[in-house]
């Protein structure tokens, strides 16, 4: 399996113009791995040429992730504690040959740090922002992959039910957040690919702010947005409830919108479609109900083994959908100081359309009651 | 308060020669405005003269976080997802005027992403990595910082007494894993610092290896090394037990000489004293019982905010530790296919000595009794 994903890394690479592309530690190294390294103060390189063998640069004390393993041939430097990886690194990256070389790194996950390893150990390289390039790698998610998304939606759903169900006045959103976070893990949820957002009444209209003490009050707005791991792929979904009854008509007419769009959004996704007719479609339905300046944020983002990557279901990304791209759709209404409204399902094209992965009900549902 | 950290980092930027530092989200942006920002695709930067008028750099969705609050004199560019954010970057880099400066980075943290739109932007600034000036801006932990550091401590040190007094034969490393997240959680643990590592028999002898499904057997090693958080203050403690009865007995030895090490590590520590020092009081344990080629990593790391922060305990490290500083000493002796053995405390230079905040006892403890 590493040996076919490192050729379909190899061909990416060469048909994107580059002769190598340096990986530091994330979800792409682990695509190719199958191992986690650490992304701290010990650099950790991959080389992997366009043709020919991949070189590691890492600590001695994780060397034992890819060596003796049957991955594809390569070379490994590694340093320790005393030595400094200064040796290691300028031995490694000599040895790679990157001199004249056009060479795509991570833009959003290597570092200043490493960046400037390159350009001391590999000054003749050329290093550009190979991000969207890289993307592709993993932007097909096969039976195996879409399996795990689905036992990762399951988990989640599961939790949101149990715990909603037990919602009441006077429970903050910490409190909330916790009770998630802890039926996950007895459900058998991993690694969490964000905190959970948990807001209520008016902090619902910060679409990213984290749990406060603030309590949960009757007739308020709480607004969930949460996704756990399974098998290293993660679930996002989101769901706003009321405690009681919702009585401002704004939040109501903005409540129906939002799913309006989030349906329409999920209706337009299928092979052959633009991403940002995925966009359109769910601001179209906001913009007509006359709330279009209050959903500030792109319709929905790839997800797989991270919660934010390829495809963006943004204006201005033309990118044809295809079977086995998963994204999410989430359109979004923020009214300040009154409330927020979002509701996100994450969905797999298929053949010939689109399926939603999250099943969770989208009608507004009373809680406390 | 944030007025006074702003007024720090600015003196701590002048007398590092630099005229500007640019912060991306992470653990100073935090210390510095309270709030969490995302370092994801949607990029934020913060940029902070030695002298004058803070500028941030932000989605407009996320300016909430700082704008009508009560900070310090800031300005704000700010954009969304369909202006995209060049136009916000390249206004607000003009206005901060960067030009034939001299400006620091966060190394370990801004991302290449963000150094290419500095270099696109503020082209003509110089850009250089001050993350361990900046480290200097966190690592004097206050009363307030260490009652938090206490209270992320006693959350860990009262889970870990409960999980493993209910470690039996068959459970897996994920089990125990999976039963500390639930307790710490229960108690009102936070965030993660890091996902525990939970390692069985011999693969404890891989310093930095996850929780697999592989299940603890009697007579085998179990490694433990987690933590928590508590008002944004996270612990980091590893203890090594034994189910029934440890026979072997190289690993007899190589735990009464890490044990040995962690206590004069601890011993060594104090105002005044180089960070290499402690470093060299617990390899000399280690090295003086015949173990020393099996302890392949620094002594300790820093600890406050995030799991691995300024000041390190490695040799060639000749800074003094101060009263204030907050570190861990986790000797460790890695025995291929044999075992490893680790005991890490967390340690508090005080105005005499030094404090191990975590208590949990030392001694070589034998579970499922």
């Amino acid at each position: 399996m590493y040996e076919t994903r490192l050729h379909k890394l190899q061909q990416l690479t060469g048909a994107a113009g580059l002769d190598a592309v340096v990986l530091v530690p994330g979800s792409h190294l682990i695509y190719l791995t199958g191992a986690s390294f650490h992304l701290m103060e010990r650099p950790v390189l991959c080389i992997v040429p366009a043709h020919g063998t991949v070189t590691f640069i890492m600590p001695e004390m994780e060397a034992g992730k890819v060596q003796g393993r049957t991955l594809f041939p390569l070379q490994v430097f590694t340093y320790n504690d005393t030595t400094g990886h200064e040796g290691a690194m300028a031995e490694g990256l000599k040895t790679a040959g990157l001199d004249g070389q056009r060479v795509g790194v991570e833009g959003l996950r290597m570092r200043f740090a490493e960046a400037q390893l390159l350009a001391r150990y590999a000054p003749d390289a050329r290093i550009v922002d190979a991000g969207e390039a890289l993307a592709v790698l993993r932007i097909h998610k096969d039976s195996a992959e879409v399996a795990a998304l689905r036992d990762a939606i399951a988990i989640s759903q599961d939790a949101l039910a149990k715990v909603t169900a037990g919602v009441q006045a006077g429970m903050s959103e910490k409190d909330i957040a916790n009770a998630l976070l802890i039926d996950m893990l007895q459900r058998g949820g991993g690694e969490l690919p964000f905190e959970p957002l948990v807001q209520t009444g008016p902090n619902s209209a910060l679409p990213h702010g984290g749990p406060s003490d603030r309590v949960l009050n009757e007739g308020e707005i709480l607004l969930i947005d949460f996704g756990t791991s399974a098998g290293g792929y993660v679930s996002d979904i989101t769901r706003t409830f009321v405690l009681g009854e919702l009585t401002n008509q704004r939040l109501i007419d903005a409540y129906a919108a939002v799913k309006g769009a989030n349906e329409a959004g999920r209706k337009a996704a299928g092979p052959g479609v633009p991403c940002q007719e995925v966009d359109r479609a769910a601001r179209g339905v906001i913009e007509k109900a006359g709330f279009g300046e209050y959903f500030i944020h792109r319709t929905g983002h790839g997800l797989g083994m991270e919660a934010h990557e390829g495809p963006y279901m943004r204006e201005g990304n033309t990118q044809l959908l295809e079977p086995g791209h998963v994204f999410t759709v989430e359109p979004g209404i923020y009214l300040p100081g009154v409330g927020g409204i979002r509701i996100e399902d994450d969905v797999l094209v298929t053949a010939d359309g689109a399926e939603s992965l999250t099943t969770y009900p989208r009608e507004l549902t009373s809680l406390g009651g």
